[in-house]
């Protein structure tokens, strides 16, 4: 079962550092109705992997990668809101990225896809909201790549958004950020399979998607809760690999082996690629003086959070978007939140992320 | 030039997963003098990767990895004391490690090299020392692993030391460290040139190497210290790869190529396959009840260092530490060091690590 619509983007798609896509789509999702001042939209982005399945539906009641957040009564209430989830531009989950088909060549674009930016993410939804008769959301959220998403939405289209809510994102990609990310690029592009980026579908660069989705994964939780929920615990008897001088032997090796697992199979590297490299690159200060921008975006009130444990965007960060919000006259909360999970305490603590959110899109 | 001596290991060593090593020395260097009661002596173990070359001598006058500690007059000041620094058993730096030649077949041990342990690398150097004349230690000190491996001698040699210093250690690897290393092994043991361990001088596994300290590199140091000392700046123009889709565009990429470069050149993998794995099974509490063991140790004192930016040997590690040292009825100072540099400050924050490691000696 498949809930996924495509909105058709402008052909051509002009690409924010050159180049431009002709027949892109962008896949997403709905929840809730519009209604018929269609003022009631909230425009959710995504963080580098998941699709635009954010919640279950009718039309496909598998869970979503933000189950528990987005539903009627939930902190994202879709009896209130018209929600749409879009499939970042550059992904492989419906969206046009490295891995769809080229109509030029009727090949598959791989490394002949323009550069990516956030910026093209975030116009590719601003594309995908007009197609849908929407002037101006209510909302436009997102957590980690999807809150330097936002950022670029404010930036980019004045006047687009009333409401910004910003989840462990950074105006500008942090040294450690961009190092951890190019390393996990590197894993795959040293891989012999991936071929200069053409591998084949039955051989992908699986062994360097791995270990760069192993290292993310470090990189989205923290020491601390890694110490309470695994500690030194072994590896599962029927995961350990015996004749294998350096297997695995703890627990938190065989879960990021198994998570690991998980993401290869379904997503491409290319495409990991482009995206990966889009949040090295993102710097909301290109498009000028932050605060001059975000008071052009005519924003009425922002909401920021970050978690005291993230290690790929820090506390710091978030506090400087909030300060530059605020320094633009926009109402803005700016809630650090001690969760254990780091990065990924979005995903997992839905209680306070939930608590967050839900209290500022009722105040509105 | 070179400083080093050599130490035999008794003929069999026994190893303490079992197994033994026949002919196997330590490469070690000394700075000072011996006194005539023999009880000035400080022997001083290393982190994963570096030689017993802690600081300039007259035989060997370039600079050690500890250059400004170790010296006349310095925190650890051989005017008074008979420093000892080893080379790690399973290291490659002159003592006898995987990339030795087994006596028994006259090639190199590579993966017949039996099992490693922190407790055979506290063995190696308690044998070195007994092997100088020397019954008792004032203090045995380590950073690092060596704060894994002083532990482990106070453990299996109660009596040997009468001070110990920890600095940025872990009575226990953490799932976090483990996490992270074992992505670095990992990182080696795909690389093709790896060839199960059997891989030719002309041709190590270098990409997997290189990978694996970029990525070691990262946990070593913190976020907020790269903000500061790289923020986005671009790659130096020579360092850039034209042609290369994904190549190095920010100075931190270029940074850890940089150092990754120096390091392979001169480390060999299957030894550092075998400490990585030591580090990450080390456990005291294999040895027994800690506070028993440290008890038993018969130790009069004892400084715990840890730095509160260090993500990998987190803060909380030290202090369970000293709290079991002063459980142990031990006269403990646990420092908690406010250092930007990470699980690497005691390389790079001379004065802060001096003033507390000096204090400490000075006061015995």
């Amino acid at each position: 079962m498949d809930a996924r619509k495509y909105a058709s983007m402008s052909d051509p798609f002009p690409m924010w550092r050159g180049g431009a896509l002709h027949g892109a789509r962008i896949a997403y999702e709905t929840w809730g109705t519009l209604n018929a001042a269609r003022d009631n939209a909230l425009l959710l982005f995504t963080g580098l992997s998941p699709p635009a399945h954010a919640a279950s539906s009718p039309a496909d009641p598998s869970h979503g990668w933000w189950q528990g957040m987005v539903g009627p009564g939930l902190a994202i209430d879709t009896e209130r809101y018209f929600v749409i989830c879009v499939n970042s531009l550059g992904s492989c989950f419906g969206s046009t990225g490295p891995a769809s088909i080229n109509p030029a060549t009727g090949k598959p674009y791989r490394l002949t896809f323009p550069d990516l930016s956030v910026e093209d993410i975030a116009r590719a939804g601003f594309e995908t909201v007009r197609r849908l008769g929407i002037e101006r959301l209510d909302t436009v959220m997102g957590p980690s790549l999807g809150g330097m998403v936002v950022l670029a939405y404010a930036a980019q289209f004045p006047g687009a958004a009333q409401r910004l809510v910003c989840i462990s994102g950074t105006a500008a990609a942090a040294p450690f950020a961009i190092a951890l990310r190019s390393i996990q690029r590197e894993a795959i592009t040293h891989d012999p399979d991936w071929k200069g980026g053409n591998y084949s579908a039955e051989r992908p660069p699986l062994t360097g998607q791995r270990l760069a989705r192993k290292l993310g994964t470090v990189t989205y939780r923290s020491a601390a809760e890694w110490a309470q929920r695994f500690g030194r615990e072994p590896i599962r008897e029927d995961m350990r690999k015996r004749g294998d001088a350096f297997a695995s032997e703890f627990a938190i090796q065989g879960y990021l082996e198994a998570l690991a697992q998980r993401f290869v199979n379904v997503f491409d590297a290319n495409c990991y690629l482009y995206i990966s490299r889009a949040m090295d690159r993102f710097d909301l200060a290109a498009h000028g003086d932050p605060v001059t921008l975000l008071r052009r975006a005519a924003l009425s009130a922002a909401l920021v959070i970050g978690v005291q444990t993230d290690l790929l965007f820090s506390l710091s960060e978030q506090q400087a978007i909030a300060r530059n919000l605020e320094a633009a006259g926009i109402i803005t909360r700016f809630a650090s939140l001690p969760c254990l999970e780091g990065h990924d305490a979005f995903l997992i603590d839905l209680e306070t992320f939930g608590r967050e959110i839900g209290a500022f899109l009722r105040s509105g």
